[in-house]
Order: C-alpha cells, then structure tokens, then sequence
C-alpha cells in the first residue's frame, strides 16, 4: 500500500497545527479521576453516602492508609464531602458533593466501555 | 444535628454489604485512561489520526520517551493502531482503533465536566 500526499498531510505538522491542543482542565481531570483508587472510590460512593468501612468493604484491596489520603484529596477538590453523625462511637459519613455526582455520566460510560471492551 | 439510627444505617456496614463492589473492569479501565499523559493522548486522537510529532505538538510537555511509552502501552491495549506510511523518510501514523474511538462519550463527559467545575 503506497501513501499518498494527502495520507500525509491527513497526520501531519499543517494538520495538527490546525487542531486543538489537548485541554488542561480536562488533563487535570482525568489524571485526577485516574489516579490509583480515586476512580474505584468514587464510583462504590456514586450509590450514597458510606462510612469509612463500608467504602473499604466495597472496594478490597485498599488500605486504610490510602484512603485515608484519597479521601482528603477528594474533599480538598469539592468531590467529596464529609459529615460528623453524633453517637459513641462518633461516625464520619462520606458522600458526593454536587460537583461529584456531576462526575457520574463520564464514569458510567467508561464502566460501560470497559464491560464492553475488557482491557486485556 | 443529631444523628438518627436511620442516618448510620444509611452508611452503615449492613447498607455497604448489600451494594456492589467496585467492579474490576472499569476500575482498570479508569486508571488505564488516567494514568499520565494517556488521557490527554487520547483526546488530540480523537480528532482523526497524527504522526508523533503531530501528537507531541497538540500536548505541550510531553516528552519523547513518555509519549513512545504510552502510545506503545496504547497499542498494546488495542486502543490505538499504527501505520508505516511509504515514502522517504518512512512516517507512522497513530490512529484510535473502534476499541479507542469507543472511549469518546467518557472523555467528552470528563471534558464537560471539567469546564463545569474546573479542578482547584
């Protein structure tokens, strides 16, 4: 098979000059939601709100330690939100702010894309 | 506030065992995606294919090395096809394959998102 001009323009340097670059907010995004645990986190709190345990029920192999850290990157970005319940023992209560529920069709479709497509 | 026994069940360890788990597949699939650079190399390849440096041009910062890592570790997935084009000097061009262009209602979500609440 020979390449013509226009193969290569179709891939070229004129070509992507003309396209857009790749976007920070969604670079930052994605890396964020894509960071080890953090998507796996969000998608078991996508049903309700969870305590720390039932969080680490729903999602084996995480340990305390991570997270402990991803929840506080969470409510540090405004995806998750943490409420004190009154009681002995006094139990903390995590759940989706708005701007994290606002998350749920971007992981509901790559759910679906990957019961679809089963990463090798 | 007080916390009502209908608060911490809401939460509660008996509510964590009767929702599902975080499901292997998308939890793969979503660090596949976020891992570094991955997203935002998907995303300039969602406009139509490039050459390397048509892709290195769209996602300022990205190193050679990185970006060969990726593309390979792409390829590897099945998300993303190479073809040697004739011609002197030989190019490849790097293109999503249906397995990749499938990704597209997930990172076009993350994206709208990302401009809706951009990431502190």
């Amino acid at each position: 098979m020979s390449a013509t001009v226009a193969d290569t323009d179709r891939a070229g340097e004129s070509v992507a000059a003309e396209r857009s670059p790749c976007c920070g907010l969604y670079h930052r995004a994605i890396e964020l939601v894509g960071k080890r645990w953090t998507g796996a986190i969000l998608l078991v709190l996508m049903d309700g709100p969870l305590h720390f345990s039932g969080v680490r029920q729903l999602v084996p192999e995480l340990s305390d330690r991570l997270l402990s850290e991803r929840l506080k990157e969470l409510e540090a970005q405004g995806i998750v939100g943490r409420r004190v319940l009154d009681g002995s023992p006094v139990r903390v209560e995590y759940s989706l702010t708005a701007k994290g529920r606002a998350l749920e069709p971007a992981l509901h479709a790559l759910k679906a894309w990957a019961h679809e497509y089963a990463p090798r």
